[in-house]
């Protein structure tokens, strides 16, 4: 059984999984970059892996574990936490423990092996952004769940240890620090200005103009002003918006059109980065949330200036945002151009 | 002049610092392991860093910037910040900003290119961390600094770019993210027991002694409660202490030879291991404070789990800390008492 254990001085969770450990990855230090030889996320390998929990399937077949899915969600064969069990909350002296109860699944994002979220059609990218959704909505009716944390790694730099794209999520019987900070951050501005924090920054954002990516009516993507790494992101809706799970189709279709084009500028600026993105929403249950914006943090992950930075949580970054945004904005123009003038002759 | 910022939701400073943006290697995906070449931190090309600000040489050679020196302290050639400036504190909107004034040094923790800290005596160790505590506290009568952050990247892995043995120093004007959040869950703590949370985990690890991985009169090594990595380690003083300037020449002589013993035994473990040590100490001009306890974290970078968590702040740990106490604890025991008969025999 995997085990939460939280940080008597900093009030931070950890998952101990000792099922993981079975991985003889796990403690290798890097060097093969390549992973290569059987995939258990590819079509006719269904049997491979724990059956699925949810797959969007486009054609007339409809049999389940097999093959004709877009995109399809299974749990986790090696999973940082298991579904079944109680919570077992305990203290040890002046520690506190509970069970590492909690969901941890795979968003197969595409059926063909050789696809990455960047080269991936918006229309494709739908369907994954519709699985998060359906997903989240599912746990969200588990009463022990208190978050479920959607989160991709990109490139082997970046944790992934299976090159077939794919995302993860992680369902949690706690809240992970990260998000307490933001929401305590986001209410101790609420209370003193009353206007959600996220709201000004895009307000902010979209008159300076200097830190917008790109954007279209309901999405926008920045480079934060603080950020962490050269060339982070964040995709955010333009509308008060706390919850995920609340965007209707029309909001995911406008989304993917957005991600994708932000996911391809960070592309043509740094050639297959390893990335990692994190979507951040409100806890489970909370009915929406006047102080809190749910949003996308892109963090590209470049090695040789990352090793410090995650070793002390304080992070020395080479690159003004506002220089990142302006690679990102030119760096694609060409490029698109050329697209659209291909569609414009085809069409 | 480079930028301290502040996200306005968490309230973490980091640093924009374009003058690194002229490192070739900043933007680059790792992939050499081996740096090579010429090296500016050699015995003999003293002339090519800034002067030195401290050096301890042991012979009658009392040059400056020239050869005869068992440890040196440098400016770092290329500053995250600058030393030279007022702090120029402003809004832009509701962003906040200031000139990113502060020191940053290069400890030198050797003249031999090829000498790492695991594998240096103590003795030698002990001018490493005298040279901390002599540069501490030179730097806390500069009032425009609050804190005064010791940290270690070793392996390229972990963020070094140099080969040769050595640690940093960064003089901030703001208190990092890592030591607010840690001041205020032991004050908190201490608000409430009226005792400091690191005596109590001190007392409890030597009670339960499962996570003990060696100590001595004045030291303890431990794996944390909750580590973020396998290997994690605290460091940390026996009696209560909260600034590590404090300490005296007798409790350095200690601490060098409990750390010289704890990185031989991470080594034991996994040999040569990327990692990263921060020394947590009280900010500047605390006077000594009854809640807080300083210790070093060191911090092992195994790269291939350490993605995911690094983008999000979360982590999954594959391995209990008390069965990575168990391997560090046997790990270098047989080597050790091998070591002990040949000295005996030698003596």
């Amino acid at each position: 059984m995997p085990e939460l254990r939280k940080d008597p001085v900093l009030g931070r969770w950890i998952i101990i999984s000792k099922e993981r450990r079975k991985r003889p990855t796990d403690f290798a230090v890097e060097t093969a970059k390549s992973i290569g030889g059987f995939c258990p996320l590819c079509p006719g390998n269904e049997k491979t892996t724990p059956p699925e929990v949810l797959a969007f399937r486009l054609g007339h077949e409809q049999l389940r574990d097999a093959p004709g899915w877009q995109v399809r969600v299974v749990p986790n064969k090696y999973p940082a936490l298991v579904i079944e069990g109680d919570l077992g909350k305990e203290g040890e002296g002046l520690y506190d423990r509970m069970n590492g109860i909690g969901a941890h699944e795979v968003i197969i994002e595409s059926p063909n092996h050789e696809e990455t979220l960047t080269r991936m059609s918006p229309e494709n990218m739908f369907f994954v952004f519709k699985a998060f959704k359906e997903r989240i909505a599912d746990l969200e009716k588990d009463l022990r769940f208190r978050y479920v944390m959607v989160f991709k790694n990109y490139g082997r730099a970046a944790g992934a240890s299976l090159e077939h794209s794919h995302s993860q999520l992680i369902a949690l019987p706690i809240l992970p620090r990260m998000i307490v900070s933001e929401l305590a951050g986001a209410l101790s501005y609420f209370q003193y200005k009353e206007r959600c924090v996220f709201c000004d920054i895009i307000r902010q954002e979209m008159q300076q103009n200097v830190r917008v990516v790109c954007q279209n009516d309901q999405f926008i993507t920045i480079t934060p002003f603080a950020p962490r790494t050269p060339f982070e992101m964040w995709v955010l809706p333009k509308h008060h918006s706390s919850a995920f799970c609340k965007q209707d189709d029309y909001q995911l279709h406008s989304l993917s059109t957005l991600f994708s084009e932000t996911l391809r500028r960070l592309d043509a600026c740094i050639t297959d980065v390893p990335y990692n993105f994190v979507l951040h929403t409100e806890p489970l249950r909370s009915g929406g949330v006047e102080h809190y914006h749910w949003h996308f943090e892109i963090v590209p992950k470049l090695t040789s200036i990352a090793g410090f930075e995650w070793g002390s949580g304080f992070y020395i970054n080479p690159m003004p945002p506002e220089e990142a945004a302006a690679y990102l904005r030119e760096s694609l123009d060409t490029r698109l151009k050329g697209e659209l003038c291909e569609k414009n002759t085809a069409g």
